[in-house]
């Protein structure tokens, strides 16, 4: 598949917006998107990050057949982790997976567990007391993928927002 | 009753981890505490801060018959509201409220709200798309207090967890 795992960069960003806007269309609501591209960009690499992530990115070759060469080679971003630090007053630092992201057709090939494997190594690296995230209560394929890593899933919390 | 929320500044740190152990006895999992105080300090006020914080404040004069003084003035927290940022894909930067907590002894007086509408104004002023925080299913009296502010409370998600 030749698939490489890697910390994203600057240069990622605008591949990295269109998977989350193809997520946000597939699911029904991409007026639900209302970042812009700037904010995304700036938020992550500007002077004062508050993301990071880890891409999975895949080499492609296209025919091109109007260009000189014969072939054009690019890195296809196919999947994400996004993550920010989450301070708990009991537990200390601990990283928080906001997104986990592969493109549609690139699911079932196990890139979704490479980007997992790399953000649990990736805490431990960092000395973070644990990685926690959040999951919907009817999405039976992601609760099981994470069961795989005896991982906590926990009922009882609600999420409260206001928006501005 | 003479309360002042300001921001919180590291000579408070100490005030407020007392806070934190009082409530996790209280909910009988001191244990569960495993945060070093001098790491809760360097996340606060070392030079990547993770968290931010308002505390509410009492003056309080403390009858020291063994002082030369006849009175010592002190400066108690009595609360505090914790929170870092949190970025979504789709959201942008909102503040997350990690703890929101008051005292035993002072709750029912309304510091709790003024806590939250420094929040709240802190959060427009800083220009975050929103403000959003969990809360558990059964705490009724906490449910209700957000209610007040039209808050979406969604039920339909779990928490994950890896712990290192």
């Amino acid at each position: 598949m030749n698939i490489t795992i890697r910390p994203a960069e600057k240069k990622d960003c605008a591949q990295m917006m269109q998977l989350v806007n193809e997520l946000a269309l597939y699911e029904k609501a991409p007026e639900q998107v209302t970042v812009s591209f700037d904010h995304f960009v700036e938020s992550g690499f500007g002077s004062n990050p508050v993301w990071w992530a880890f891409v999975a990115t895949q080499m492609e070759i296209y025919d091109d057949s109007d260009a000189e060469q014969s072939d054009v080679r690019g890195e296809k971003v196919i999947g994400f982790a996004l993550y920010y630090i989450r301070y708990s007053t009991w537990k200390g630092q601990r990283m928080y997976l906001e997104d986990l992201l592969v493109t549609e057709d690139m699911r079932g090939r196990g890139i979704g567990a490479m980007l997992f494997d790399q953000l649990i190594q990736s805490c431990k690296e960092k000395k973070y007391s644990g990685l926690v995230w959040q999951v919907l209560d009817w999405n039976e394929p992601a609760i099981n993928f994470y069961k795989k890593y005896n991982a906590g899933i926990d009922a009882g919390w609600l999420n409260g927002s206001l928006s501005f």
